[in-house]
């Protein structure tokens, strides 16, 4: 049996993937409530029936959007935990990497509405995986700690200020600003280190 | 004319003021989506009439809780940037004074919806008025860099992500958990004072 995607294959899950990114721009600017099916078939120049044989719902859609998000946000924090490098590198790498998923364009505009609008089943699975993600973070931290470099004290609740900070960045992030991902990234990281290491 | 509120203003106020309480009790409880106007009136033992009474819509009842919650939080901000204190002292009274606001209970359920759910009327005074309250908070922590106690670069990036950090304590906070909104404040205090002092 050949596991290898074939054409058809290859071909669904790229335009699924961009009937997501192209939803994910419309909810930013319009708000979820304001987009139908039928705007973000017509954005695609796609007819409904068509969309509907990729997505049954704007909900799935939605529930896509942020799945895939958070699965790229964990997939790098993985091959962070699982480098090499010393408790400090590893924040500022955590950091960096999680800055630079969550300022993509059709990504910001997701991470600005919240899970709470889907539905309940859809809204667990996606709070499983922003846990899995916190737990993960946590382990970087943890390291630290253990190795006497990080504060034991509370290093919990600093491990949920980072991410407050991190996960409110699409609230204020602009491509127009002057900062880019890689200097928030870093001067984050620079204040957060400081603030939690000991000395 | 006397501008003392008189007997029955006062019970119209502090009606409308339990009003808010309940439903924001109720929004936090089932989610913003599922709770009407009907059940929030059975939740105060009102009828249906009397609530429209106090309140033409779910929408204006939100958009006064957050109102609510915003002022009183930029009420003790502009005390504390009013006070005598150094810009350290300033910057950790600012932090304990939000968290104490953030964590009470009826509080913490709206903010953790967002205020994109409001129409867009109302949802542009939300904005303005926490705009009001960031901006005051970076006068804290402007004072600080030009008292050269504070790192200059960046701080508005620091800032912001102070807020972050605090704007999500109701995402995880829980009155049940170990630490008082007290221990919270004084602890992301010291960590966030460290992390952008110079020294």
């Amino acid at each position: 049996m050949n596991k290898t995607p074939n054409f058809r294959e290859i071909r669904y899950n790229e335009k699924r993937d961009k009937i997501l990114k192209n939803a994910a721009r419309l909810f930013a600017k319009s708000g979820y409530e304001n987009v139908s099916m039928e705007k973000i078939a017509a954005k695609l120049k796609l007819n409904k029936a068509t969309l509907y044989y990729y997505f049954k719902s704007k909900d799935e859609i939605f529930f896509m959007i942020q799945m895939q998000a958070i699965e790229q946000a964990n997939d790098a924090l993985g091959k962070v935990l699982d480098s090499n490098l010393g408790p400090k590198e590893k924040l500022l790498e955590a950091i960096k990497s999680h800055v630079r998923i969550v300022t993509r364009d059709y990504i910001t505009g997701t991470f600005r509405q919240r899970e709470l609008i889907l539905p309940r089943k859809l809204m667990i699975k996606v709070i499983a995986a922003r846990n899995r993600f916190e737990e993960n973070f946590k382990k970087i931290v943890l390291e630290g700690v253990e190795q006497g470099i990080f504060q034991e004290d509370n290093w919990k609740l600093a491990v949920m200020s980072i991410l407050g900070a991190l996960n409110a960045i699409p609230r204020w992030y602009s491509p127009r600003g002057k900062l880019s991902p890689e200097n928030i990234g870093e001067t984050i990281s620079a204040f957060v280190i400081k603030g939690i290491s000991i000395d």
